[in-house]
C-alpha cells in the first residue's frame, strides 16, 4: 500500500475513479486532481449528473435498454418502425447501432451471450422476453446483431431454434463485421453498411 | 452532433465524463454504461465521493496542497521536519514526491511556472507566499523540485533572486530527473534517488 497522500476523502475518490473503465491508478490520480481544480466547471456538474443517473436511470422492462423512462425513449418513440427488432448482446451495441443511424426501429438487449464455460445459460439472458415479444405479434423481422464471435453465433442459433414455429423473418448483419470483432469498436459507416446488406439466416 | 442515444441525463453524464483526463468521447460512453450497470458497487459510492469532495476539499492556505483540512494534513503533521520545504509546480508533483516517500518534510505549491508567452508572471504563482514563509523564519532549506524544463528552471532562478538576503539554503533535485521530463511521470525510485542526492544551487 502506498503512502497516504491527502485526506481519506481524496484517497477514496482516487480509488473509485481507478475502477472506471479507461482509467487506471495513475490516471485516476490525475483525474481526481483535475476534478478538484475544476470544482465549479467539472466536479459540481459531474457530481450532479452521477447523482441524477443514480436516482433516475433504470433498465427498460420491454427491451433492456437503460434510460430514465421505462419503457425507454426508443420503445415509446411513435416514429420508429414497429415491425423490426434488432437483437443485441449489450446496451453498448444498441448505442453503437443508434449512432450508425441506419435503421429507425426498436431493439432487444439480451444482456450477454450463451457461454456454458462461464455458466451462462438461456435463463441468464433475456431470451424468453424476446420470444414473448415475437409471440405477441406485430414483429415481422428480427435482426440478430450479435457479435461475430463463437458465443455470439451460438446464441444466434439458439434463438432461431426458440423462434421456430413463430411467423417471423430472422436476418443477420451482412459480412462486413470483422470475424471476432466487437460491434462497439466499429466505425459507424461499417455498421450502417452491414445493417443495409443484412441477409436471411 | 450524433443522434441522441438515451435520455438527456445519460447524454449529459457522457459529455461530462468525456472531459475527465484519460477519457475521450468513446471511453466516456463505456464508462457511463459501466457506472449505470454497477449502480450499487460503483455509481453510488462514486457519486457520494464526488459530492463529498465538492463539499469538503479545499486548497491549503499555507502550502497550496488540496485536502479536506485547511491547513492541510501535511502542514499540520507534527512528525514532519519543519526546517525543509520542497517547492513544486503542482499538487500532482507533491503527490508524486509523497509516493516516493524519501523526505518527511513540508511543501510549497507554486501553481505553475513563469511563462511570459502565456502571460503567467510572478503574481500568478504563489511565490509571495513562499517568500513570506521563509521570512517568518524556521525554514533552513528550500528544495526547488520544479520540472527540468525551461519554464521550470526559469522559475527556479526567479525564486532564488526573490529569496536573496534571506537566510536559507536553496537546493535542487539531483540530475537523475530526465531533461524535459515531468516529475509526475517518473518512477518512485528515481524520484527518491534524485531527492537524496540533491545539490546546492
Ligand atoms: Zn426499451
Ligand atoms: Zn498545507
Amino acid at each position: 500500500m502506498s503512502k497516504r497522500i491527502a485526506g481519506p476523502e481524496i484517497e477514496r475518490l482516487i480509488q473509485l475513479l481507478a475502477k472506471v473503465p479507461g482509467l487506471g491508478p495513475r490516471s485516476a490520480r490525475r483525474a481526481a486532481l483535475h476534478l478538484i481544480k475544476k470544482k465549479e466547471l467539472l466536479l459540481a456538474p459531474l457530481s450532479a449528473a452521477l447523482a441524477e443517473a443514480l436516482e433516475k436511470v433504470r433498465v427498460c422492462s420491454v427491451c433492456g435498454n437503460v434510460d430514465t423512462a421505462d419503457p425507454c425513449t426508443i420503445c415509446t418513440d411513435p416514429r420508429r418502425e414497429q415491425a423490426t427488432l434488432i437483437v443485441v448482446e449489450d446496451v453498448a451495441d444498441l448505442w453503437a447501432l443508434e449512432r450508425a443511424g441506419a435503421m429507425n426501429v426498436r431493439y432487444h438487449v439480451l444482456g450477454g451471450t450463451l457461454s456454458p464455460l462461464d455458466g451462462i445459460g438461456p435463463d441468464d439472458l433475456n431470451i424468453a422476453g424476446l420470444v414473448a415479444r415475437v409471440a405477441e405479434g406485430g414483429v415481422a423481422e428480427i435482426v440478430l446483431a450479435v457479435n461475430a464471435t463463437v458465443e455470439g453465433q451460438t446464441t444466434a442459433h439458439y434463438i432461431i431454434d426458440r423462434l421456430a414455429g413463430l411467423e417471423v423473418k430472422v436476418t443477420r448483419l451482412a459480412h462486413g463485421v470483422p470475424v471476432g470483432g466487437e460491434l462497439d469498436y466499429l466505425d459507424e459507416g461499417t455498421l450502417a453498411a452491414a445493417l443495409k446488406s443484412r441477409t436471411a439466416f
